[in-house]
């Protein structure tokens, strides 16, 4: 797909990561797969055994070493970076070595598969070698206006999925969960997203698993499922999670959704400018632990979205980095109780001036569903 | 998805990988991303910031290394490895220098990010870093009857779907090419695979870039339509290419269609055991080179292929790695003029003692179609 950013913008960021390559005292920068790459290039590199890596070095020209026969796929910028293709028979990570020069702090892609950074510790043994959030960071975390308005439009049509899930617009009683997830994500693309990410649902006590693969467990009623989608849309990610509940709700679960509503509210009043990250992760934590249900919230309370669908700045505790103004994370505490049921409610946030504002608005209950 | 392979063959395989330690002087294997992890263990890892890793002394017991939400995932297999879940705040980089232990030469698995390896090398500078390959290429390359039996049943199902464009099935005059990609997707999950890998369609002057990828394009009469896709199927992995003709075939197109049938076919014939596999690229590529096309045959003529679409050994000029009875690689030499067309034509052979045995069956010329 063709960048929508125009080569300006290009031009500005890779100016942005000199100057902070200079601050962090790194000389070098090389991207490989992941989001730092199509972030200064508009190219989101190919995940195969053939090498695409940017090499950028502090006070030098941008280079992007690329297979020759993927080069047809790149959309030159000459004021940006230019291109280096290498041919089949060719040793890509000795065109690196090449062009890092007497490089000796060299700042690595979080993503780059390892064999590369294997190969090129063997050819420059003496560098060292630190992660490209050094540098990157900074930038990516704080959203511009133009990226803050794809996070908007992606967490409406996000939003609009999830309306359709609470109004009952997807059958649930007797499909499994993997026909759901197929519907739900043949409904983000409708909706206007380009590529659907993941589209966990989870019936029961498969919800108690955070990471549940939808599977061919059919759907009961009387039974919690936990819906948790996202997706991509012009380059930019949505993540929401809404649960649902088949029929009556029982008096535990009840209970445990009234706290989880409001630790999760609590989370997102955190995010005021100034608070340190973990701040928000403790404020969700707070209200669960208060609760008694401590023991089963067991992973952090957020992560930062963008182009990426996890990216820094991570709600965890241990994480001091202050929330500044354009940091876009999710809010999703959750309950599990092992064998019996789970729960997760999760809004995507943009730290302003003032003050934290959700993404997503869809109804935060534990909406009753019949079929 | 659970795997369909019993413990006692990882238990095997995982001592076939101490003795291949044994044998190269490596005193550890870390294994995360990638299909070494599930071919020791039948766990795929999530693609995601918190770090799944197999650690495996060469003299000790393996250790699963994986995020604790992430764990109900696993089927555990207490024989072969033991599970070491870590907490969102516990640092899983310093659990697997801990596990390493007094290793030195540590093999790391080539798609792990390099996120990890550089917190790994500032906790452990003076380990020496080789690629998971040196241990795991002579495992994983020879496949086993269990193996090479999921290989053709997938070539088998790829095959239907050729053979469904080759009949005029699959509508192309005024389709774009990514409708003509998502039709065959289906095609491929019709016909039995889990997942596709991918299903490149270029038309025209498109099939000149090798990746192309499918877009907005639509296909015209009078011009070829280069269709390449694969996918995986229970665990192991399709590819093929085939080309169809919108119409009359022009003359350019026709000659150089005649070339690259007969380089394919001399670099299925080549792959006898024993013979180097550069000795697979030079016979295709001495056919085209020997016409006149050499300079617009810009790839390697193939690729490994098993658990992963792309794996060694590579059919590329430098590879004197002999082929042996069990190899499974694809045969795809291409002929691309750019602006004006481009073809290849793609099989998998199996490497027997009683010569090259291809997968793939689908008329090998040029259909012409009407439609």
């Amino acid at each position: 797909m063709k960048s929508l950013t125009p080569e300006s913008t290009f031009r500005t960021r890779l100016d942005r990561a000199r100057a902070e390559m200079a601050r962090t005292g790194v000389d070098a920068l090389i991207l490989s797969l992941g989001h730092d790459l199509p972030y200064l290039t508009g190219y989101l590199a190919m995940p195969l055994e053939r090498l695409t890596v940017l090499v950028v070095p502090r006070d030098g020209e941008a280079s992007l070493i690329i297979p020759r026969l993927e080069a047809p796929r790149v959309t030159e910028m000459p004021t940006v970076f230019s291109i280096a293709p290498w041919n089949e028979t060719d040793d890509p990570v000795a065109l690196a070595h090449k062009l890092l020069g007497a490089a000796r702090t060299i700042a690595v892609g979080d993503q780059m598969w390892s064999r590369f950074l294997v190969d090129l510790l063997a050819l420059r043994p003496s560098s060292t070698y630190v992660r490209s959030v050094v540098v990157m960071e900074a930038l990516r975390s704080r959203k511009d206006v133009d990226e803050i308005a794809a996070l908007v439009a992606a967490g409406a049509a996000a939003d609009r999925v999830a309306a359709q899930l609470q109004a009952g617009d997807i059958a649930l009683v007797g499909r499994t969960e993997a026909e759901v997830s197929a519907d739900i994500s043949a409904r983000l693309i409708a909706e206007g997203h380009q590529k659907v990410n993941f589209a966990i649902v989870a019936a029961g006590e498969n919800a108690a698993s955070p990471h549940h693969d939808a599977g061919d467990r059919v759907i009961r009623f009387g039974e919690i499922v936990l819906c948790d989608f996202g997706g991509s849309m012009n380059g930019y990610c949505s993540d929401i999670t809404r649960c649902v509940h088949l029929g009556e709700v029982p008096t535990d679960i009840a209970d445990a959704y009234a706290v989880l509503f409001e630790a999760q509210a609590a989370g997102v009043a955190a995010g005021t400018v100034g608070t340190m990250c973990e701040g928000v992760d403790a404020a969700s934590r707070a209200v669960i632990d208060a609760a008694g249900y401590g023991e089963w919230f067991v992973h952090r309370t957020g992560h930062g979205i963008g182009m990426e669908a996890h990216e820094d700045p991570y709600m965890v505790k241990g994480n001091s980095t202050p929330i500044a103004a354009g940091h876009a994370y999710s809010v999703e505490p959750g309950i599990y109780i092992p064998g019996k049921w789970g729960m997760r409610l999760e809004d995507i946030v943009v730290a302003t001036e003032n003050g934290p504002q959700p993404v997503n608005h869809t109804n935060h209950h534990l909406v009753v569903l019949d079929r």
